[in-house]
């Protein structure tokens, strides 16, 4: 890590619309998540306890968006480039605030993991910088700002912002006009994440999709997508068994992620409901029913990776139910 | 309608492994149907109340399957060709009896509709042959036995059988191995069908489907099979509106169908959830929150035909819960 520059500090108010003052400071924190869940590539996304990235706000003297420290040392200083900085400045944008904004990035979440990253940087720095600002914009407005980082990083798609922005589990039923369905959360669902130490960026990730899918492909996936819907209502995990089935994504990414294979396989057989690449990839996820076997899956993903050669870590992650938050706000 | 035959009757005891006799006479209803619910291609259906097919079987000393009353003028006597009895031969063969079997047929369906008829026509033939050789069947190989005359046609899909057979709002996850999940009947839930005067064979309804669908279109009917299985757990039935979008059989569809457009435009203003092609049409479908609002659209859907120049009736159902079932049986 670089070491962080000395934020500025200012008493001097901002000359601004609002009654904001220079050398306030807000952190938000998002957590990070999964995309996908096996078949609902773009539509469905859980947010997961236990990692995320915090974003801290300060306002400046200097108007737009400044990134003191960007997080990672792989993270461009550039706000135009980075994910907290442009989402940060689509909210000044659209609450028309003439203020400057310092960001000072916290990455809990790995670079290009399919952890949902690039989205809780973007996430937190949006909500960090509306509530810098007195809260002018809603929710919906505050992932629509997300979203702009999201699209020029990553792609048009939010089953990583919104998860991260809201928390839970939700199906995306369309960005334009915004449609998200809150799905249930079983009690017992857990789900692990193996991350084997390779990159992935998720717009290499992305063209390797197939740009059309054959009728039956396309079917049985939609299928597959209602079946996890089913099961979450029922809250009979069991009822996940041989749901979370990709066949438009994984087929045409397995390839691109050494180690995967024998993932999947060793998750099912330590009793995975179902696993499939998190997001984008490289990160590998599984569903499992309950503590105990999810530490269980999470060493033989680990242990299937090391088999095969590649390093992984691995974690297990309730739903978070919460989304984004502000952890600490002062004059 | 043709005058029925005068059905054979004989006390001769029949030469078979099973202890049946002959002049044995069971009655099985099964109900109409509506397959696809707009995006669920293949993999949604339900069953409906009001209007459903009836098969008489009769044990006679003859073996095999002899169809005495069809059902319809435009329906064979060939046993080998209507869906009836081709569904009643494989619930022989199954069973390995060694019996004949003749069937009436009562059609309450129309024919190519869309609603359901051969399916239901094949679920009452095996069921009521099944009942008549003393229940050696299970549901799950009824289905399977009726399939083979689904199959042979209208094509390879349940979404129309298993309703007829089981009742109810079925996703269709797969059918080897059979996999099927009942969802959820809301309490006001109405459907309204709307049939023009006109015949659309499925294997023709079929023909016109795309053989590739690209990755948007495929994503976006998956959301909207999630956001139907959604609605119907979550009881709100607001929540289907949007929700019964089909992008891609209505599309390829919706020119052979002369005021289908119209009709659909008309459900919605008149305040349907949703409307759609039913099956592979002609029929069109609407969901409707309640009574009064199903009259109402149901009005609309056959004015606005009116309009169009095609004559068309229209129905109001509930959904039927109970599926296929034994109305008369005696020895």
């Amino acid at each position: 890590m670089r070491t962080p520059p000395t934020p500025q500090r200012s008493s001097t108010p901002v000359t601004s619309s609002r009654a904001v003052e220079t050398g306030r400071v807000v952190r938000a924190f998002a957590p990070g998540s999964t995309g996908n869940i096996g078949p609902g590539l773009d539509i469905l996304g859980c947010a997961l306890s236990g990692s995320g990235d915090v974003v801290r706000a300060q306002l400046i003297a200097e108007s737009g968006v400044r990134v003191d420290e960007p997080g990672h040392p792989d993270l461009p200083r550039d706000p135009a480039r980075h994910a907290s900085a442009i989402a940060a400045s689509e909210v000044l944008r659209r609450a028309g605030a003439q203020v400057g904004v310092a960001l000072s990035i916290e990455k809990g979440l790995p670079l290009s993991g399919g952890q949902g990253g690039s989205a809780a940087s973007a996430v937190a720095g949006a909500l960090a910088t509306n509530k810098l600002l007195g809260d002018p914009l809603t929710q919906r407005e505050l992932l629509l700002a997300a979203l702009v980082a999201e699209e020029q990083l990553a792609g048009r798609h939010i089953d990583n912002l919104a998860p991260a922005l809201f928390g839970g589990i939700l199906l995306i039923r369309s960005i334009d006009p915004l449609d998200v369905v809150r799905l249930p959360v079983p009690r017992n669902l857990r789900v692990v994440l193996a991350h084997p130490q390779m990159l992935l960026r998720t717009t290499d990730a992305r063209a390797v999709l197939p740009a059309t899918v054959d009728r039956a492909t396309a079917i049985a996936q939609a299928a597959a997508v209602g079946a996890i819907v089913a099961a979450l209502y029922s809250g009979d995990l069991s009822r996940l068994s041989g749901a979370i089935e990709d066949r438009i994504a994984e087929p045409a990414r397995a390839s691109l992620l050494p180690g995967f294979a024998a993932a999947k396989a060793a998750a099912l057989a330590a009793g995975a409901l179902g696993s499939s690449i998190s997001g984008g990839g490289p990160s590998a996820f599984a569903l499992v029913d309950g503590d105990a076997d999810a530490i269980t899956v999470m060493e033989a993903m680990v242990s299937a990776y090391a088999t095969e050669g590649v390093v992984a870590t691995g974690r297990v992650a309730r739903i978070d139910e919460i989304g984004a938050r502000i952890e600490e706000e002062r004059a």
